[in-house]
């Protein structure tokens, strides 16, 4: 099997290649990238060097050769690929936000300031987060659906962390998720913002109240609390840029039900939320519900596709606060992608994504 | 005049030492260490080597030498040094926990696990955030009261944060302050939390719902409430480890009342909330509310004793989100000791502290 | 097949349980650890939860049950159990540096300040750097040998970097070793020198003219001149500490022989050198001699089994200038314990260790 | 007076900003940017809000208002500016390298790839190495020299590594400078290599065997041997890149004569040669000789304008290793700037650059 990645040299898309390397389901890899059309994407990453050294051709020719069409392009610019691939019946996932929308088209122009391209491509798009849409994603060539809107990495960490929670009815009023993402997040390009002597050292939040990934954040969480009927919360989110290379960690705040906020002991109250916690994911191959005394950290996830989730209440007993620690390039980005594939294929869902955390 | 700092040789009473050394109406120091006593502080920190070269004595010595007296000792073992500094009419500054209180020794028990030892001491001590106590604190000799108790790190970030909107009623229910710190904080003792490769390229919080500047946070809160008769608001306070070496960021979130909440447009409202922290704070020499399009961080402080105040709201206007940001050790320790001392003797009170944050 | 850890809490105890958990030819894994002994390496690293729970048990248990046993103790604690695997005739790989000196006692009496415990052990034991030893290190059982003491992680670096240089008769004189070091290198104790505030954002050399890899660097070099029965040069070796988590950068000062440093032309001098080097390592799997342009950096070996090499020379052309780049903990520790023991059981030496360098 | 800084947005300008705003014998500053001209320096650094408000004006207004210029362009765009202030008998402190060759054009053109503009303007400078220079430069004006070429930063760091030994007739055969410089070195412009995800987390050397710096190394250390009529040693100089955000750490390997390399006890050699440096220094205000124990740091010399020694030899005693830490923004460009200032105009020579380094 032959699988392709169209904007191979960004961050997420070397990642998948890196990923795919190690794919035993995978025979073959075909890339493609618009800035180095023509070289080899050890030029552009050493670290390739003696693994792979895949000519870099044009995206045409990735859908064209692949079987499954991975796309790590920005927003915007990929729909052309997606639709040949429809036309083709070849699976296409793609890392940008052009079909984490389906057929809300309002939400994506009103945010990204474009307009779908093919608009109609949406009725085969899936949301590619498969804590949510499993079965969706599983049953997707089935059913003739072959898109995968891969999740923006903040949506993931922030939705797992928050998924029991709506889905259970705990929560009660606004959710506020204040993340940290490593500066990897911001891609490849350099800029003074990702510039080492700016960054570095320091702490700081950035676009308050206007990040992209609010809308697509406030859906996931609509989706989940209807799963059993009940309405969505409002979401404040704010994103901070932290001085670390890989990670997103989400704190977050729910407001807790009056029967859950009502009930005095602390210490009870805060165990059985982790026990419910513990007990909706119990059968997630990637999400970790942490022990008593651990607190989820961006360190002990890096490198691999774990989302850890540490389940907390403020002193006062008022207030759920959920941790989730993920590695915004795999979970976040291409770990989670072949994690879709995997599902579309019928692999083993952890193939090639059963890196143990790095240690340090 | 002579400075003296006992516990000299822990981060914030080294930080004193630099600053004090730079201080046009300190003419020498005395220094006291318990682990270093008969040594050199320049032994201790080689930066000091042809600067300050004091001999390491003991506490006693400084509170007898000296004609004010700062005391970075941890929390419960300085209250012998206050009583004789009291006696003698010295002013006596105090970087721990211990008269942060005041008469509520309730509160420091609770939090803190320990009785007062002198509590009659209280009477001759203010809460030295000079922000909010600036008249108090330049009166505490004339009435007899002596001893500052220099705000936590935590405190100080989270309470500029909201002092305007405390007092002028702006907020509307729980306060969430979600805030980040570099780790000098932690101190200057080894342990494997503060380990280099245990916290280096990471994010995490710790201490959820249970860390100590909660009461006091909350406890400042009332007070700033209850300058123009306002109740206290719920506090939930969660502090996380970056991997910086100093600087605190606060990310707060503040309903806003309903009369706020209200107003539709939401750029004409951030504008009208900056205006009037920057009215608030417009004679206050170490903190700067930021015009807009300039977000607060810790990079910005770096050095310095400055609190810069960003303003924002969330994208439907129902919250306002300060950022706040401060050098622990200087605004946050040190140069808010300084602060205090320069206000209790009359000097300029930017003395010693003028310096513009570090650009990188 | 069992492999068993000793000290398998520590650093490359850890890394050591982490790749031996992805390898195809380990079914199971027996841990000690003596500050943990009862506990779960779960519970001292939570990166493990949910992928490795085995209990943490006594030494003499892990070499009783495992059929391959490392061992990551300190120096001089570790021989009784290199005994008992002689004994029972079960390879027994040994991290410190106890094996490292062979029958010269006194090198390690001098460096390290303690006799051999078991001086006899010697010689069943075989210096376990396979670029230099594989045939040996592959014979060992068959001969009996089956301790390995596995190299350092400096003089890895450093050999990796001068072998090619020292086997073929190019250098003339001392060489100059310059390194750099993660701070994982100084193992999982905290201490001041290794507390974030004291050791972030700044570079400094340690132990100048006193580290102890400095004797096993000479003897490495020794090793390798003798090939083709050249002496030994001397070796002038400077660690330093660099602010990162991993990797050790080695730049090596090789004076070039008359015949080498007369060659006008200093470009086409440095092709023949880079040519030479590639030619050398040709058949090697972990070794990569970049081509021109790209030069060795530690993050591009990063968590991977790599020794990554690039050649340069001095402007003057009098001087070969050595990069080496591996991973401290990989290819500098539990990597090449690995390595060694696949050679060992006859496994294709890349087992558990194919993993491409993080890209960031 | 008033000072002026042409190109005062880039990291040397800025800085020199910063130091300058301290200065008792500035009144007032003007300040010029290509990229900001009409706005205001605390718009592109908001470190200085509410401390330095200058509008950005146009070079020619600088050198037209100031009664000294310094100048913090790139090489080869700022001798019209030079040209002026030798007409109007200004000081021009120029921190490219412009000037840092004297009359010596052809070792420009070679590593610069550039002629002078203004040939004729070299009878008018002075390289500006204080303790190098210091007669020279004070005396400029009266001798109607007025342009400094201030030294590059890691020839500073080097140089003053070697001084004693040149000038002292230690040093016997090639020099070798290894050196690691913060990322702010690399300026304000953001690129691939100073990408954060790029360089954070390890370290690199770049342009072996041919970085500019070279040519100005020996030529100091020409000059430093020659003023006892010594010849001038080779050098061999390699920078790397860390990752922290400021400092020069200059490991110096220097060969020793035989009269020294015969001295068979190590210890008793290494603190005459100690000694010998500390008396050379004895004078200087910013060279600080470290005693035995303490090896030159980065963070011991951050944000200040020191130059810390430390003095060793490697184990055989046969070779002197110095290491040498600066600030590179500081004692490496902006400090030494007006270090060369106070000099020119017989201020006292600490003048602004009294800070004790920074903690951490």
């Amino acid at each position: 099997m032959k699988a392709g990645v169209i904007g191979a040299t960004g961050y997420a898309g070397a990642e998948l290649v890196r990923l795919l390397s190690g794919h035993s389901r995978v025979d073959d890899l075909v890339l493609s990238s618009v800035s180095f059309e023509g070289g080899k994407i050890e030029e552009v990453y050493p670290h390739f060097i003696g693994r792979v050294s895949a000519p870099l051709v044009k995206g045409e020719a990735v859908v064209s050769e692949a079987d499954v069409v991975f796309s790590a392009l920005p927003h915007g610019v990929g729909e052309q690929f997606a639709k040949t691939c429809v036309e083709k019946g070849k699976p296409f996932i793609d890392l940008s936000a052009d079909f984490r929308f389906g057929e809300d088209e309002a939400a994506f122009r009103k945010w990204y300031g474009k307009d779908y391209v093919y608009p109609e491509l949406r009725k085969y798009s899936v949301y590619g987060l498969p804590e949510l849409n499993r079965e969706k994603i599983k049953g997707a060539r089935g059913q003739g659906s072959v898109i995968i809107g891969n999740p923006g990495c903040y949506p993931t960490g922030a939705s797992l962390g928050c998924f029991p929670a709506l889905a259970k009815g705990i929560a009660a009023g606004a959710i506020i998720v204040d993340a940290a993402s490593g500066i990897s997040g911001g891609g490849r390009e350099p800029s003074r913002q990702f510039h080492y002597p700016e960054c570095a050292d320091s702490i700081s939040p950035y676009k308050i109240g206007s990040h992209r990934h609010t809308p697509e954040i406030a859906r996931n969480f609509a989706a989940m609390a209807a799963l059993e009927g009940r309405g969505s919360p409002p979401v404040i989110f704010t994103p901070h840029l932290a001085p670390m290379n890989r990670g997103i960690l989400s704190t977050i705040y729910i407001p807790l039900t009056a029967e859950y906020a009502s009930v005095v002991n602390v210490e009870v109250k805060t165990s059985g939320l982790r026990a419910l916690y513990a007990d909706f994911y119990k059968n997630e191959p990637f999400v970790r519900v942490l022990p008593p005394g651990v607190i989820a950290a961006t360190n002990r996830v890096r490198n691999s596709n774990y989302c850890d989730i540490s389940v907390h209440t403020d002193h006062s007993g008022s207030t759920l606060i959920v941790i989730s620690a993920i590695d915004n390039m795999v979970k976040g980005a291409a770990g989670q992608a072949i994690q879709n594939m995997n599902l579309i294929f019928g692999f083993e869902e952890k193939t090639a994504l059963e890196a143990i955390p790095a240690l340090f």
